[in-house]
């Protein structure tokens, strides 16, 4: 039977939701061995899946835990979801505008993987900041003050946990229907009502090709219609980090300058303005030039940043207390010219081995290092300029510039 | 470095041999995990390999252990492979007839693998073989009887012991490139000059088509070639079982019945004859027609079954001592007509459920028990005839004759 299933994926053939929960709820029993669903999603990643068979998968991921649903709050829940990328700080601009509308947000985030950060380690450095809150916390925090940000509770799709554990070392990740089904059944059992995911291609993310990020899209928006959650998607480049800066307390001290309005002339702002307006006019179900007005509102007026502090304030946050590493490195030009590119993968990279993210699973992450880049795309830059500087703790050798920036 | 080596065969590239290296003996030295491995061989089945990455692995499988020589033993050594199939005892008629011709026969067997039955558990069923010799005593045998059939050594490529166990639990046997270095590395390492590879395809054999058996069989001659070593293919059915019985001892019986010259009318002797035929031309450097003739004559004259005799008390067994199980069942059949096709794998499956070999690791085998096919393929049948006679030890359920016989 075991092998039967492998081999049935293994020649392209359809699996039916019989053989897939079989499978899948074996490898979560032990009954199948890791080295045997490796062996199937290997076979997956490369001959693909049917929408019938995707639908299948999130299905079985949705029953293998809770499925949590806040009736007891008011109003039109809208989620986001972004499927990662170098520099990506975008839930914490987002999520304040957005309750500060009053649409109330419940945002469940992950920690980095791979190359990429992620919204929870952003936030563990800020001092204090509880990030794991029940689904009782949850529901009174989002009453009292209308947003909570917190890390997935442990019983939210468990079959989740250790199928991504497997993939990230069995090189199965960059697969659009695991990818698919391992987003779509976390929104679906953490409740929301309506979802924007920001699906991001290029060599900083998962996915390389707008095509394969136009696919998944599409997939993800069916399931969505299949359990009745309005899906809407924003295909955007990871080729350029987003924003100027990458390490977890740069990119909270950076979310923090947007939200207090200070726009600087990058990706990151307009993305996120995008986003919001997505996610307002869904919470509020008016039009998106409605929506993008109040967005931009909540910014100049200061509600939105407001509505930041007293988010962290809520979760035990003390903002006074974030540090940044007084101990820099800048990189110069050696060259003059325009930037043409700026290579996120080799940035993401960097910032990692600078110590702000995990390599092994043993590591400790480093909140207070990481890049800011001091030119970017677009930006003129004579010989000797500063490029970037290294927020660092020990000595960093062999960096290579030329890796990162293209001048020209 | 272990993930970007999988994910370069996910995408179909080629590897060098540097990180097949890398990869296979960092599995062998336990720096691999089995889920890594078992994702790379996916990505290998299902997006094949070149011919020099074959040739690396092939390389790499037989420096992995010791390879014998044999410089002392007088005359080619030719060797003789089958890739595996339901009822096949050629090489229990095939190494006699080669050596009663003065050809040194030096043959390593297997163990049953899947539905298929080994040559080193049919010996086993004569009470007292020694299947296990050392190298000297190989030697020692060989020079004194010119024929001797053992286990592989323990030694020789010990890179396809554990790469065959994992695969054949995560539905990656029917690889060509897989098999192709699988085979070629044992056969090169065991010191051969020429080899004969029986390459079966149909539903009892690894492959399917005929078209994969003669693309396994054009890879293997060119390993060969780079190895200095002539290999001959044969390419034969195995839809239908070879010879009329299934089972350890009964097909131990059913060889000495080729052996004494009963040539019944079926599949097996005819495959017998043509392989030694290639063998002997192959080692004595003459003509297929010439050999031939050799072939008969050594199994009218009774020259072949001595040798058969020879081979077996040298290794310490008793053929007075083979035990047949008493207890039997025999199978009927509802209707009249010509028997169209018998299924070999289904075959193998019911023998196999009767005891023949190991469903579990581990399982004992019973070497008495089998399948007797007492029509065959073309004869005429009527309502009420004995089809097959099962040798059982146990009682036995659900067996559909439908599954096995077409009769029309």
């Amino acid at each position: 039977m075991i092998l039967d299933i492998i081999n049935k994926k293994r020649l392209g053939k359809e699996l039916s939701y019989k053989e897939l929960d079989y499978f899948f709820n074996g490898y979560l029993n032990g009954e199948i061995a890791d080295y045997q669903m490796s062996s199937l999603l290997m076979a997956i990643c490369i001959n693909g899946m049917t929408d019938e068979e995707i639908f299948s998968l999130t299905k079985i991921f949705i029953d293998s835990g809770e499925v949590l649903d806040f009736y007891d709050i008011e109003g039109i829940k809208v989620d986001k979801h972004s499927t990662g990328g170098i520099g990506d700080k975008t839930t914490l601009i987002i999520a304040p505008i957005v309750a500060s509308l009053g649409i109330p947000v419940i945002k469940m985030s992950g920690r980095g993987l791979g190359y990429t950060g992620g919204t929870i380690d952003k936030l563990e450095s800020i001092p204090g900041f509880r990030v794991n809150l029940k689904d009782r916390e949850i529901e009174r925090q989002v009453k009292d003050i209308g947003i909570a940000i917190t890390a997935q509770t442990r019983d939210l799709v468990p079959m989740d946990k250790v199928i991504y554990a497997l993939r990230d070392v069995t090189a199965t990740v960059s697969s659009i229907p695991l990818i698919a089904s391992s987003i779509m059944s976390k929104k679906i059992a953490s409740g929301a009502d309506k979802i924007i995911i920001d699906v991001k291609y290029g060599n900083g993310a998962l996915l390389r090709t707008k095509e394969e990020a136009k696919e998944l899209s599409n997939i993800m928006i069916k399931i969505g219609e299949v359990y009745g959650r309005e899906v809407r998607t924003l295909i955007s480049d990871m080729n350029t980090p987003l924003g100027t800066c990458i390490g977890n307390a740069l990119e909270v001290k950076e979310a923090i300058e947007v939200l207090k309005g200070k726009e600087d002339s990058n990706n990151l702002y307009d993305l996120c303005i995008e986003l919001a307006t997505e996610m307002v006019s869904m919470g509020k179900e008016i039009s998106k030039e409605d929506a993008k007005k109040l967005v931009i509102d909540s910014i100049d007026t200061g509600k939105a940043y407001k509505k930041f502090e007293e988010l962290v304030k809520y979760q035990d946050g003390d903002l006074r207390d974030i540090v940044v590493s007084n101990k820099t490195m800048k990189i110069r030009s050696n060259k003059a010219g325009v930037v043409k590119k700026i290579n996120a993968l080799e940035v993401g990279k960097l910032s990692l081995s600078l110590g702000s993210g995990k390599i092994k699973k043993t590591d400790r992450i480093d909140y207070s290092v990481g890049v800011k880049l001091n030119k970017l795309v677009g930006d003129s830059v004579k010989e000797g300029d500063i490029l970037m500087t290294l927020y660092v703790k020990k000595d960093v050798y062999d960096i290579n510039v030329n890796n990162i920036f293209e001048i020209d």
